[in-house]
């Protein structure tokens, strides 16, 4: 039976950073949607915002926002998903949710479409989960290489952006710049708490720093945000006893995670080989000449989809190991895009 | 034979980044020396600075300056080393050598007093090396475990600070942050260098950026720093075959690196038991209470001389490694510091 009617789709946290991110990428996507309709908490009601060249007005949060919604995606805390998700399924929408609430959930795949697209279709609770922004901004290269060399451990380290802690993340970093701009912070211990009162949303000042936390602790001294990175890759890439170790550590960057990464894989593995096959990856951009200072850095790609890929060495005393740098855009690859790229797998059931 | 006079020393390019770092240092240990004579260019010949309360005046670097002199430190750039060491030797002088000239001379020991004191006194050059900054960084945290553990592997990634440079790595994090504070710089991909358009000493913008080069390009796409962390590790630890593997990346930081570390050991270890004991080693201190948000992080510990270990976690999947989190300032233990306690060992010899 031929179902042509284009799928209707809401948008649940519109407003937020993930949210604006999502309207420009749904702008300039190929357009696969009917309705689009903007959902966000009481307080934002009322607004209007642009999306596909139409005025869209701002809905709020209720049972009643979800009638008529095929799709439905969400990028919120996880209990508004946990608490509303459910109830947009039973208004009869599939749900793309962000949030952490179903990651690991058995009966929710979670999703990276040029990884693991199939699980989509397998959604017994009619939810469909977005990986970690951390885990997503190295999951696609490594999941490349992992068809081709069979991966056995990932040992991780990440440089994330002050995004990843939304928009107060942002506006932090900005202002923790400015008042260290013209200064001599940073010369001696902890002056830089001096002229960095207010943290924001980060344990520490991040301004002339680095920062060895994200999120809340977990088991054996690990963070939540660590402990996601293993949990989430290993669903992803269907290895459940893969061994990884991850160190999540925020840098004073505004937007784009990069990670360095070591891969350890099954078969043996040349450095000319691994190249060509991340040139020729979906989703995945080489960038990897370093004699001519070719390597991605995070301010040179946000903004841009691909995950970037360079500094691509076979480690000189392990044949079956790759090192890598990576760069993701935390806000695009490693939320919106990829919560807009499974919305477009799902959408594609509507229409064929 | 009890030989009971004072050495005298000559500080050889007091004038730079760590050579000024050293005055203050020589100034702050214990008074081992007699004479202290300071050498730099003919340009900064006449200058006066101080050290142990007294102005001394800096003489140019001629053979003759290093008459009547017992041990010389060396902080210049590899080619001055190379040629002026070996004259310093002649001259009489034990030569310890900060640069990268000596440090992979089967004939020269590299030395860190809290891993390998004894090398010291095999120096048949007359020339001791002091190891790179991003390799002290970790090693006497790393060494420590090592003599328990005994270490198979290290997967390291680092976040080494803008003075790894030197003044003009400082010099221009500083004018880079100035550039872009209070602007909209790394918002949008490449925007950063409309506003930041010269990198110093860097091969891109650092501000609010990352960038995953530091040093020159060798073997199999890994720059110098990378295989400096390789090699000299081998070498202090005495593990010619020890498998190492490192990503270096520049971060906006003024001074102190920090490192990733995932170090794999031939036996079983326990998170309690490496805190334990890294609390008790020599030259680190223990920052590990997660919860309480406490953890090194390079602006909180800048201008210490310990190694700072924190996030210390046994591997999920693997009861034989380690997680850790390490903060060194660069210029200190990573330079003038370990530097001027290789020259305490020799002078000891003088005294003894």
């Amino acid at each position: 039976m031929s179902k042509k009617k284009l799928p209707s789709l809401a948008v649940v946290g519109a407003t937020g950073a993930v949210g604006t991110v999502m309207l420009d990428i749904l702008t300039k996507r190929p357009n696969v949607y009917g309705e689009i309709r903007l959902i966000a908490s009481a307080r934002s009601a009322g607004k209007t915002l642009m999306c596909r060249g139409e005025e869209l007005t701002v809905v709020a949060l209720s049972p009643e926002a979800f009638d008529g919604i095929d799709i439905a995606m969400f990028d919120v805390p996880d209990e508004i998903s946990e608490e509303w998700g459910p109830i947009a399924v039973a208004h009869g929408a599939v749900v793309v949710d962000n949030s952490g609430a179903f990651r690991m959930d058995p009966e929710v795949p979670l999703v990276v479409p040029e990884v693991n697209p199939k699980d989509a279709k397998k959604r017994p609770k009619g939810i469909i989960s977005n990986p970690n922004c951390t885990t997503l901004s190295m999951i696609v290269a490594t999941g490349a290489l992992n068809k081709k060399y069979d991966l056995k451990e990932l040992v991780v380290a990440s440089y994330q952006a002050a995004s990843g802690a939304g928009q107060a993340g942002i506006d932090s970093l900005r202002a923790q710049i400015t008042a260290v701009s013209g200064t001599n912070a940073g010369d001696n211990a902890r002056d830089l708490r001096e002229h960095v009162k207010d943290f924001g949303p980060f344990p520490a000042p991040l301004a002339l720093n680095v920062v060895p936390w994200a999120g809340s602790l977990k088991e054996e001294g690990f963070s939540s945000e660590e402990i996601k990175v293993r949990n989430e890759s290993r669903k992803i890439l269907g290895m459940p006893k893969l061994k990884v170790s991850a160190t999540c550590v925020r840098v004073p960057v505004l937007t784009t995670h990069s990670l360095a990464v070591h891969a350890i894989f099954k078969k043996k593995v040349s450095r000319k080989d691994a190249q060509d096959l991340l040139r020729k990856a979906a989703g995945v951009e080489l960038m990897d000449d370093p004699e001519n200072h070719i390597f991605p850095t995070p301010a040179d790609v946000v903004g841009t989809d691909p995950t970037w890929v360079g500094r691509v060495r076979r480690s000189l005393d392990d044949d079956h190991a790759l090192d890598l740098f990576l760069c993701g855009d935390n806000l695009r690859k490693g939320a919106a895009l990829n919560t807009a790229q499974i919305a477009e797998l799902v959408a594609k059931e509507f229409t064929k």
